[in-house]
């Protein structure tokens, strides 16, 4: 029976991609004077990919390694307008209202009457947790944990401080790479809510369906029915 | 009767502000033909201050504002080159080896075995986890604390998280301004170990030493003696 729901927060509680789709259109619109649009993708997907390790995830990196990407892709050709605009761009995207998905401003308030919430999110700890204090949501949560990652490990060590069976813990995100999968396989419950868009980084190819203890809602609203079933 | 120590870890155990002073080195050279090292100085200043809102403390936020400085002092006319070359200096600090300072390598270990250790940091959360566990320290702290921001309270919650009563509390750390004045005025002790560098925005005027339960010594290898005057 579960007593403890773990949330996801970008594109779970509230619009995140979105915004990274918006300022991705944004730069392959400042690059596509010197690249097609399918090569601009490519080399700032493999600069980041190759910076993930020093930068982590989260804004300021992809600011980073999109000045990058545009240094390598125009040979130098780019203009220092054109690296200020990524930056602003950058300053934007850090400054964005927290807009709350349909549903959560209904259901987070209910569950926590009747289930310990904690918020499980990983990414820059500073815009983080402003998106949490903007979200109005924070009081709501029993803890807020901010991970450098969201692997098997880090949900092990975030449920063990705070002394959570895996029995009766469900873990609720847009993610099936860091929300669902290594919380099934430690034997946890999930409960995948699909965004319409998922960052490249996050897609998996395994079928969850196959493991026990999942169930796939198409919106926050129907999270209360399914948590009985898990 | 102290029994918990919280260690701040930038420049209390290994070094950092040198890091950034060599960086910055480089880059009042980069610039040193259009402006001089004063009015660089002055600018990246008021940058790194106007953007510590979205920003927050780190590496990233660092570059980043090295970029727009530069843009903005030399009217645009830094090059690709030399923004490519603030970068790299960026991602070669974010993978500069951890160096622990003098005393720290017997200290620790040596405290751990009798007094409960918290690692209390602020700044970007990837970069100070990879520092932790470049370390070798981790296994010596009861607990990892990376905080966005470290005033009283902050300090507050995680003393309470982790049941810490103030009279048993003292935090270690190079800063008066978040290391040492937040403890004190919480009602915690105190021990400064001074830096030969401190970051402009952590210089404070106030004198500590008017306040109850602070020390101050010149290396960590002195804790040991004075935590039980505390």
């Amino acid at each position: 029976m579960i007593r403890i729901i773990g949330f996801d927060a970008d594109d779970t509680l509230w619009r995140n991609e979105d915004i990274f789709e918006q300022a991705h259109e944004r730069y392959r619109a400042l690059l596509a004077k010197y690249h097609p649009r399918a090569e601009v993708d490519r080399v700032l997907f493999a600069t980041e990919m190759k910076n993930l390790g020093l930068y982590g995830y989260g804004v300021k990196g992809y600011t980073l390694s999109c000045v990058e990407t545009a240094i390598t892709l125009t040979r130098g050709q780019v203009t220092a307008g054109e690296i200020e605009e990524i930056l602003a761009t950058g300053r934007e995207m850090l400054a964005h209202p927290v807009e709350l998905l349909a549903g959560v401003a209904a259901v987070v308030p209910a569950l926590a009457r009747d289930y310990r919430l904690l918020l499980i999110t990983k990414g820059d700890l500073h815009h983080q947790e402003r998106k949490v204090a903007a979200s109005g949501l924070a009081a709501h949560f029993h803890a807020i944990e901010i991970l450098s990652e969201k692997d098997g490990p880090a949900y092990e060590r975030v449920l063990r401080r705070h002394g959570v069976a895996l029995d009766e813990f469900a873990m609720v995100g847009n993610s099936l790479k860091s929300d669902i999968l290594p919380v099934l396989q430690l034997g946890g419950a999930g409960v995948h809510v699909p965004y319409h868009v998922t960052w490249q980084h996050e897609h998996v190819e395994i079928d969850p369906a196959a493991l026990p203890r999942f169930r796939q809602i198409t919106s926050l609203a129907d999270l209360p029915a399914v948590l009985p079933q898990l």
